[in-house]
């Protein structure tokens, strides 16, 4: 290796060199990919920024909107060694590539001052071209900012029951956020696409007073990175950017501009039929009608509160019909006619999550509101279809 | 539910009822869904055909190439129940979907002579338009065709060794198909799409003696349905088409018309260098190597054979470069460089699954074979690629 070495480098001085165990690596790569630009022309956000100083590797990727930040300490697992602190950004998709298919071992990585990169193990040596680090653009700053911090469950959980229901399209850019709203003693996660929406909060004591929009699909790259154990996440936030710290890991996303709709005035005060049901029993009657129910037709479904029981239906001239009847476990008010997009009511299911839900109605026109039985930290609202 | 069948039955009679645990119908469903068409004009083909006699309830699915056909008779475990005896096609797509998501429990089928054919549990009910039973095409018929009978296993690894190789366009549709010859004493399947060929073979004893071309994409069919055990697949052929018989499942596909390429001519019988390597170390370095191989270069990679070493390595302009050195376990001949496409060497070594195999060379330019160190019953040879 020596002699080949000595032919690719020469006239080149080396400007970083450090090793590592491959898997330690592959991990911090795997963590920062999400935030590479997967359609850019500037090259350099494509790819990934690599940091190296006394005994730390610094990982980074950033397309702009979202930028994700990890650091590498050395330990004995890792068997990190840093022999040239310097700084490169590689090519995401080939550098991610060459360390996935290198065997499990420790591999050497060392750059010249032209940028070429050589990944190496005892039998492999892979030369990479490089970008300068100094291209690469630097993550927001976030300094002198007060935080808060919640459980990784936690905000996994707050993420999971609301983020399906932004706005997918552009038409509304606010949409496409959820508002996080935090006083004193709650922190709000709520989302609308203008026909749901999905609110919920937990409890916090002695939290800033704040209130930001981020972006939905951010948060739910957000999710796949957060623990499952019960560690704490930092949230931090300027006018601009949040920041979420998650161990060694630094996650940023950019805020979105303007006002967010006032959600709290829609939701209804009273009611004319509720009904508390089985979640699983309605999940599963509503998913099997959605088979019947059309894209065109708005996914529609017919659901028909009579007596005790609740009948959920869709019809299709093409295709057939289907008809499931299940009991009503509770009920007070009035019998009910109400259609609906089944999408809705199935997201606004799964995300409750819950035994036993119940439902409130206004009649066939206004929008209706379901919760996990017995608990109001957490509310799915849902626009009915009124024809098709 | 009496109510509710009076008033959708209303005038129509009766032509089929029976009942059957969800599951076994279920399964039958997945193993002919293979066969049905995806986009066709002609909507009975992308139905599924249930005739249902005494006891005993035919599957079948029938694009006009891939026919599929399983059987489910009554037994203790699947509760089938014939009332009324009459066949029916269901849109498949459809049909799979509502079974699926039905719970595990018993469920009912009844059809009335308008084709409307109703999927009932005791609180779901679903109705389907179904086609006229009539108006499905009839399966090739095999009627005193002489069979032979291989172990499942082994037929899957007469598929699996082989079928990658064929041709995916239609440019010779000769080569999209696996030659299958059948002598006294060997079952051969060869695959080739012009630049690497693939021929594997099994013992058999008092076979008969016949050649068909069977398409591989049918065969890749085929080995997703056989099962892992050592039970035994029959096989028949006609002039037009071949059945193999899978204990209750029959899979029927057509015949490609036309001279196979007489392959024995090709495989050379003289080397002059032979490589003996460790497979997943060669398997490693080539796969490593082919990430620098871009595909507008022939996912190019070069090896040199030099001493007791084997040196692969690919390099891209844009990308950078990759050098990797193996040991050879032993060598018999002469130094050697050679170029060829990653895609093929490495699905020969996939497909060979061999802790060491042995390569022969005749030059820069001609075809090299790879085999299983020691086993001559199957053999891959792959053209080189002479420039970029």
């Amino acid at each position: 290796m020596a002699e080949r070495d000595a032919e690719t480098w020469k006239g080149y001085a080396i400007v970083m060199r450090f090793s590592i165990q491959k898997s330690a690596l592959m991990q911090a790569i795997q963590i920062v990919s999400k935030a590479v630009a997967v359609r850019t022309t500037k090259q350099v956000l494509s790819g990934i920024l690599l940091e190296v100083s006394n005994q730390e590797i610094v990982a980074t990727a950033y397309d702009m909107e979202l930028g994700i930040q990890t650091r590498i300490y050395a330990s004995d697992d890792n068997q990190l060694t840093v022999e040239q602190a310097g700084s490169i950004v590689l090519p995401a998709r080939y550098f991610s590539e060459v360390i996935r298919k290198l065997p499990d071992t420790v591999i050497t990585m060392q750059v010249a001052n032209n940028y070429m990169t050589e990944i190496s193990t005892a039998s492999v040596e892979f030369h990479l071209h490089g970008i300068d680090a100094e291209e690469f653009p630097k993550l927001p700053t976030f300094v002198g900012v007060q935080g808060l911090q919640i459980q990784a469950s936690m905000l996994d959980d707050l993420i999971r029951t609301t983020a399906f229901a932004t706005a997918n399209t552009e038409v509304r850019p606010i949409l496409t956020g959820i508002n996080v709203q935090c006083n004193h003693e709650r922190l709000t996660f709520t989302a609308t696409d203008g026909l749901r929406m999905a609110t919920h909060y937990v409890h916090l004591t002695d939290a800033p007073v704040w209130q930001a929009v981020i972006p939905g699909k951010s948060m739910l790259e957000l999710s796949k990175i957060l623990p499952t154990d019960d560690s704490v996440v930092e949230l931090y936030l300027t006018e601009s950017h949040s920041l979420f710290v998650i161990g060694d890991t630094r996650f940023y996303t950019r805020l979105i501009d303007g006002t967010y709709p006032d959600t709290s005035r829609i939701i209804p005060t009273s009611h004319k039929t509720e009904i508390t049901a089985a979640g699983q029993a309605l999940l599963g009657a509503i998913d099997r009608a959605a088979l019947i129910a059309r894209d065109r037709d708005n996914h529609m479904v017919r659901m028909e509160i009579q007596n005790d029981t609740i009948t959920v239906s869709s019809n299709s001239p093409e295709i057939g019909n289907v008809s499931e009847t299940i009991t009503v476990e509770q009920k007070t008010g009035d019998d009910l006619q109400i259609a609906f997009n089944a999408r809705y009511v199935l997201d606004a299911l799964r995300a409750l999550d819950a035994a036993q839900v119940t439902a409130r109605f206004n009649g066939t026109t206004q929008a209706f509101v379901i919760e996990k039985t017995g608990d109001q930290t957490m509310l799915q609202l849902i626009s009915p279809v009124l024809w098709r």
